[in-house]
């Protein structure tokens, strides 16, 4: 499987889908990522739907966007489930009923299982804000920082098992300001994850359509 | 010590620098890097001199390159040195000879010791064919192009003991395209390093120059 470049001067900002596809969102958080999925949906720029988010902390906040979107969400407390793959069963069962193409994990703070990723094998998508390789894992903001990079930025990746590793689809990328903290620099790289994730969705899903050739 | 922000889109070709600085240019290859130095200096847009080339290498180009330019090339074989402390112990005799304020390693292929590092403390600067800390160590362009990767680049930092690490002074960022292989994507790296090693040695010089400050 290869993926066209996506350079950080994205001179486009649709990937024509001929065949729509049904998306199940994963968040643990806001639900801002999931939200600039629904927009550029809304836009025209996406051919897709949201059938189902799934997200696993009552009190994420991704619930209230979901409603005031009309996006059906449903909670799966991973604290109900003894094992991270009877929380994964639950995520695929739900999946499935909603009849879901693809598996948007749009700020998922769980670490998914063979369960999920053989159940949707190259179709579940991250999103990771940096430049990977660099910075993999947690506060990946706040080591890029302490690397003094003067770039950084964020991936859309295909899920693997190892954590925030897996193809990459697209990258954006950003500048660091010499008077950056974690936070100014999140909302630079957020900005751009608004940006490429949905076109990424597009991408990937418009390479799965092609008729499959050896590149 | 902290360096400017460098963002990928390097708005200016110059960092003024009030007073001139001497440069002794490392190098084992084509020294390309090395008249990309010359040739800023030349334009009047680093304000410095080259008063020595050392190369390892009795095959290196660069020694046509130096000898085209008019600049003093002088060799040391790593072969006949014992252990690279003592190879380290002759640059540095020899860059003291030539008054040389900064080290410069313009593709020096060898592994610098404390002998070289602890002469010219914060004052040697390594240029590096990816955007660190991504990729460190040889054949970083292939490493990038495995990797999948849709972005690279090349760092400018200084050198520690331990390879291509040290802080960042500079990094330029390029795209990876889908029908790259290792040659041609070095050379659109290759191009940055050109632009940026001439700023990042003004920029890091210019730095040095200004009184102390906390940040």
């Amino acid at each position: 499987m290869s993926f066209a470049l996506i350079s950080p001067d994205i001179s486009y900002d649709r990937v024509p889908l001929q065949t729509p596809i049904r998306l199940g969102i994963l968040a643990s958080g806001s639900g801002s990522n999931f939200e600039a999925i629904a927009q550029a949906i809304a836009d025209g720029k996406l051919n897709a739907t949201i059938p189902i988010v799934i997200y696993n902390n009552p009190n994420a906040a991704v619930v209230e966007r979901a409603s005031r979107l009309g996006v059906k969400a449903i909670l799966l407390d991973h604290r109900l489930y003894k094992r991270r793959e009877d929380l994964d069963r639950a995520i695929v069962e739900t999946l499935r009923q909603h009849k879901v193409d693809w598996v948007i994990m749009a700020g998922w703070m769980r670490i998914v299982t063979a369960v999920l990723l053989d159940a949707y094998r190259d179709r579940v998508l991250n999103i990771h804000p940096s430049l990977l390789p660099s910075f993999p894992g947690i506060r990946a903001v706040e080591q890029a920082l302490a690397a003094q990079v003067k770039v950084t930025g964020c991936s859309v990746h295909f899920a693997h098992l190892e954590v925030d590793s897996g193809p990459i689809v697209m990258q954006a990328v950003v500048p660091v300001m010499g008077d950056d903290t974690a936070e100014t620099l999140h909302q630079r790289i957020q900005t751009q994850e608004y940006r490429i994730f949905p076109l990424a969705i597009a991408l990937a899903a418009h390479q799965a359509q092609q008729p499959t050739t050896n590149n």
